[in-house]
């Protein structure tokens, strides 16, 4: 018989306002043995956020010592504050065949992609246009326009390398973009490259 | 706005018995806009075969005529009758924005990677092992043991190249492997690489 899915690495990126979060939830109602990415901190948890749900908090120490172990994909120090991805849990996630999901930048795809000896998958996400994901962010109420320039800005720069990545899906309509990104994530562990050819072909001759 | 999807290719191969036409029909009723890539033949047409279904049946002289203007992607004679694939309705589909769709065999596979300029999709579908399929084919009783004895063999050879397919779906069980195709089938069309990266991007900011 044929071996198990082993686990790989599905990354997506795309502007803050393209939907990604919403566009995840209907990927974990279809997929469970998945591991999102989530980063390392030093910087003290706010009120609500939990530990290993929003960051993983650890000390200045810790975090040094994670330095020195080369056990970090990438990392930044930010007002006195350190930001990293711990590769332990990474590791983990696919030794134990999970797809290990990724919602970064497209400088993090690029580490990712170059770091990682795994099979990736990647899918950038965004609005119809640029008018469009304006809107979105002006209409959601949650950033200062301050923040929101810094988006469109950031937004500008992205769009110009989806073509660095596997997938393009448009978010128009929430339902057909839905069904892309679960379609991707159901079948990025059947990529051909994941299995072992010799053994594969031996199991299946026998 | 973001350009319309453009047509793309998806090759399927896999052993006889592997179940490929079942998965295909749950492809059908989840996709509208596909081309299934018929054959071109001057062979007689069977009983209940039809023109356009089974086979596009045509005369010598129109055979030896779309040879002469380099009209076929392959051909072969048989037994005094020529087999071949147009590429005048292959075109015209991809034109249209269609997934065109092939069942071949994996020197098919090579020959469609290499002779056409489009973005394709490939796809490895075999059963659990090769007792399961011997299972299969003797069980659906269609095939005389000198037939079934050949496919067998094909399929020991062809397993060999599995890995030259994007995707490898095991049909074990029906309901997953056909969910995998059709997915593979939905997001052919928005990998990044069928869009024009400078249109897409001055269509998106403005």
């Amino acid at each position: 018989m044929i071996e198990e899915k082993k686990g790989a690495i599905l990354i997506l990126s795309g502007p803050s306002g393209c939907g990604k979060s919403t566009l995840l939830k209907e990927v974990y109602k279809d997929i469970s043995d998945y591991y999102f990415s989530i980063s390392t901190t030093t910087r003290a948890p706010r009120t609500g956020e939990q530990n290993g749900v929003d960051y993983f908090f650890v000390t200045k120490e810790e975090f040094e010592k994670d330095i020195k172990n080369d056990d970090f994909l990438e990392y930044a120090k930010v007002h006195d504050n350190y930001y990293g991805t711990s590769l332990k849990p990474i590791n983990k996630a696919l030794e134990e065949g999970k797809l290990v999901i990724f919602d970064i930048d497209v400088q993090g795809h690029e580490i990712v992609r170059n770091k990682l000896d795994s099979i990736v998958t990647s899918v950038f996400i965004t609005t119809p246009s640029l008018k469009v994901l304006e809107e979105r962010l002006n209409a959601r109420n949650t950033d200062s326009s301050d923040i929101i320039e810094k988006r469109i800005k950031n937004a500008k720069g992205e769009v110009e390398f989806f073509q660095d990545y596997d997938y393009l899906i448009i978010n128009d309509n929430l339902e057909i973009a839905a069904k892309e990104l679960v379609c991707i994530a159901n079948i990025t562990r059947i990529k051909t490259k994941l299995y072992e050819k010799d053994k594969i072909i031996s199991n299946w001759l026998n």
